[in-house]
């Protein structure tokens, strides 16, 4: 692929919302669509689209518009969902329970390998199919098991000592879910979930509003 | 408060960020700070900090630094926390059951004030002593209680329907756990948390990794 290089933050980040609304689209057996029809799908300006897409190669045709079917299959693979991913929660308390049990994440490739905790109240209990191990032998589990992606949900205090194990034994992928910002090398890639920072964002857009209407 | 419009969402995004540095400082004990030790632990720069703090008003003192109390407590009140939210939750699925039993947010000023789910199989059943209801009496709730935050987790077919009803009946702030983008009047605040598009941004960054060590 005549891919370029240096594509900013903010188009990678858009990318996992075109890749949903292609895959709506399919599912409502669209086979093309032009920048302007997406445009009023999505949100995003036409000229934005044509932008963003074009940072990946030469898809769409004049006049024609997009194949539905071949720019979902391309940005599947520009987002690396050709690839499978072991992953592995660390953490089964509330979120990492939630995000053990919501399958779609397998739809897209992501198998769940195990879980592991802390708390012996927990050891032994099967989230679908897969039982939740003592903490203790996670560094064991990494040595003989090759994990993708390690999915942090323990409390805030322990997030740092899980990245460090798993960052120690190979695994190149962190989605936290810890409200902490993680220390790794440059090679592995930390994702966040920062839930309690939403919920603030929120709060700052209603207090925001609030303040227009009382003036 | 002497306070600037026009604050870009960038801003606003590194808010809750402050908040919880400064909320770590405090519970270290830490009295005030220079805009450069907070720069070293929060990885923003010292100028992007005092231009950041200084959109909200005249903070800080120089040479002295910020007053870690004075700061959080404005932050807060910027944030809009000073104030009490009510909360719902509509669909008490993997996630709708994460976030109702997630006391952090209580901490925090919101209380969550019912439950709704469609499943017969889950009515009746208590999170936090909080029974959850039939989603079919969402509309009669919430005419005669008010509610600040629907906090929307159910399915995405489902979402835009479990919104309109909250609209039409007083909540302004939609916090939405449902892998759609959702429609509504410009006085209502909608945050989202889209889970497979913060993991999708993880692949392709994963992905883009590989692609560099490859070549």
């Amino acid at each position: 692929m005549d891919r370029k290089r240096n594509i900013s933050m903010a188009v990678i980040k858009r990318l996992p919302k075109y890749h949903r609304y292609l895959a709506e689209l399919l599912r409502n057996d669209v086979d093309r669509i032009s920048s302007k029809e997406l445009s009023e799908k999505i949100g995003f300006t036409a000229s934005q689209i044509r932008q963003d897409l074009n940072c990946f190669g030469d898809f769409g045709q004049q006049g024609y518009g997009y194949n539905v079917r071949e720019l979902y299959a391309q940005i599947s693979q520009i987002l690396g969902l050709s690839n499978d991913y072991k992953t592995a929660i660390i953490g089964a308390g509330n979120i990492g329970q939630a995000i053990a049990n919501y399958n779609r994440f397998e739809k897209l490739g992501f198998n769940l390998e195990a879980i592991f905790d802390a708390n012996p109240k927990l050891l032994g209990i099967r989230i679908r199919d897969i039982e939740i191990q003592d903490i203790d032998k996670l560094e064991e589990y990494l040595r003989s098991n090759s994990i993708d992606i390690g999915i942090i949900c323990v409390p805030r205090v322990n997030a740092q000592k899980v990245c460090n194990i798993l960052v120690n034994n190979g695994v190149r992928g962190i989605w936290n879910f810890a409200p902490v910002d993680l220390v790794a090398p440059e090679d592995v890639v930390i994702e966040n979930v920062h839930l309690s920072e939403s919920l603030l964002t929120l709060t700052y857009l209603l207090h925001e509003k609030d303040e227009e209407i009382e003036e």
